[in-house]
């Protein structure tokens, strides 16, 4: 029977599922709070409104540097074990990740990367084991190339973020940030506040969150503010391009289709940040928490220091509390030392 | 009775007793592995060495981003209740950990800082509540602020590594690592390699582990090396000034009295760095590990990684072993992105 990564039913169950068969095989990566973080996000909100404490799960020690590993692994476990080889296209962590999910279970991986990629990136995923082939860098192109790999070697294709093994694997994240800061302080986390691209972390986090009380929400650039356009438009139809403008490139792709039908039902609210607030966030998560974070990763945490939406958002939604925890997912951390240069 | 920090005798056994009063006061910083950084270790070997585990022990993820902060808590622990004030003079991460260490049991600090320190250690020196008092740059234009500030107030100074009480309070990192090794393989390491500038650090690891069957080894930067003449030469003499020249800023103190005999005595072996490879060891763990880390912190990487000395030793302590795990403390991650941005 050929492997459809969409037999996975989109439940919290999956995920539960999901994370039981990937424990072995990724890190449990670190939660960490800081006072000068929850002190400035409380700074910004109206008056009389709670205290926000935030904790950052850090998925840039996660291996390969970024949560892909999650979704990528539990695609690898799900395939059939006459798989003789997988491929992908990807320019990014997903790249990375499936050629180490594949090579820890001996099965060989393709990965499409545009010739275009990060020299460091291509290096990284050879290094994990997988083939690179080198496309053009439109999506035409990329497509072509991948349909060729699969032609020729009869590849099993592992999907980025629209599928629902994938979509399953990533909210394996916010079920450790629960477990988490249940450990921590005996407390439910209120609030779990992830990036959104293509939208598999943020749908796998909002289904392993469904029932539990937590609620997820979405951090986008308003550079490739596809989600939040749908979201809040009339009848929630998915924008299915988006003209990308934003130095978080883990964030250009528009929501996918399976995490659209998610996104829409599941995530409480979208909120958008400025492409000044994304460098600032990420010169604070570098010098204040010491974690090397690529700018999509400082998307969520703009969101929670600057945003006014949100700001008035927790006022309203939490009115009376004390006290409200905010889990942030800190996404990878593939960035190079002269890119950040560059930067600052 | 007026507070002698020396009072605390130097054994394995006052290390244990302060990992117990600090312990509610500081973070058990994560300890990970990096099998990139591991092969490349293994591969600086000669032939028929056995293969190197390495564990990255994070403090840059210490609260006030370093070591430093267990240390000054267990002092401040130590000291009298009726202690109206502390001070001490550092324009490093001495500063930050002692501000914060006092500011936890409500006791004010006075921190002297030379007027030329960097912005953000003094910013962030006053954030955690110390009251900043600026000095000169020279030694003794420091020690003549600090000794003004003790007359004037009263205040119990907390030295930065020549102290009992500091050094003990150090050693507390040594336990982490020996515990999460353990916790993690069910075996014991093998080595602790540890920075050392004034010895603090040192000594406490050295002290932490007698008797456990784990040894402790030490980094040094070649420009400032004073600990590797004195721990060389004939009669084990602590060489009293070094004429620093390194990127290694915390690392340019020559090793302190009290630190000298502990190190004599208990330390295995001291290895040295070139600056190149200072600031290739920090990329690595930079854009390899996901940890932000200031110089000093890579100079304990560079040893293992590439140090021909260090490769002869484990041939030769580990013959017939199959696998040796190295510990390797990374002291703080105190920098700024424009000082990277300079560096890289």
């Amino acid at each position: 029977m050929p492997y459809n990564p969409d037999s996975t039913p989109l439940t919290r169950d999956s995920v539960l599922t999901a994370h039981t068969l990937i424990k072995p095989h990724i890190r449990r990566t670190p939660l960490r709070t800081s006072t000068t973080l929850s002190t400035l996000a409380t700074t910004n909100l109206p008056p009389s409104s709670p205290r926000l404490t935030l904790y950052l799960k850090l998925e840039p020690l996660q291996k390969t540097g970024s949560f892909k590993l999650r979704g990528a692994t539990h695609s690898i476990l799900r395939i059939p074990p006459t798989t003789t080889r997988v491929a992908t296209h990807s320019s990014g962590n997903h790249a990375a990740a499936l050629a180490l999910a594949a090579a820890r279970v001996n099965i060989p991986s393709t990965i499409v990367m545009p010739a275009i990629s990060t020299p460091s990136k291509i290096a990284a995923t050879k290094k994990y084991g997988g083939k690179v082939v080198l496309s053009g860098p439109t999506a035409p192109e990329r497509q072509k190339a991948l349909d060729e790999v699969v032609e020729r070697t009869g590849a099993v294709v592992v999907l980025p973020y629209d599928s629902n093994d994938t979509i399953v694997g990533q909210g394996t994240v916010a079920l450790e940030v629960m477990e988490q800061v249940r450990e921590l302080e005996g407390e439910d986390v209120d609030v779990i506040v992830t990036p959104v691209g293509g939208g598999g972390l943020l749908a796998g986090c909002a289904l392993a969150a469904l029932g539990t009380g937590t609620v997820v929400c979405a951090a986008e650039p308003k550079g490739a503010d596809d989600c939040y356009r749908g979201f809040y438009s009339a009848g929630q139809e998915r924008v299915e391009s988006v003209e990308a403008r934003t130095v978080a490139d883990g964030l250009r792709t528009p929501v996918g289709v399976r995490n659209w039908e998610v996104v829409k039902q599941h995530v409480k609210a979208v909120f958008r940040v400025e492409e000044s607030e994304i460098f600032e966030a990420m010169r604070l998560v570098w010098e204040r928490c010491k974690v090397v974070i690529e700018p999509s990763s400082a998307v969520p945490v703009a969101v929670v220091l600057w945003n006014k939406e949100w700001a008035e958002w927790v006022k309203r939604e939490f009115e009376g509390r004390e006290e409200v925890r905010v889990g942030i997912v800190i996404t990878g951390g593939n960035t190079t030392l002269e890119k950040v240069a560059e930067m600052f």
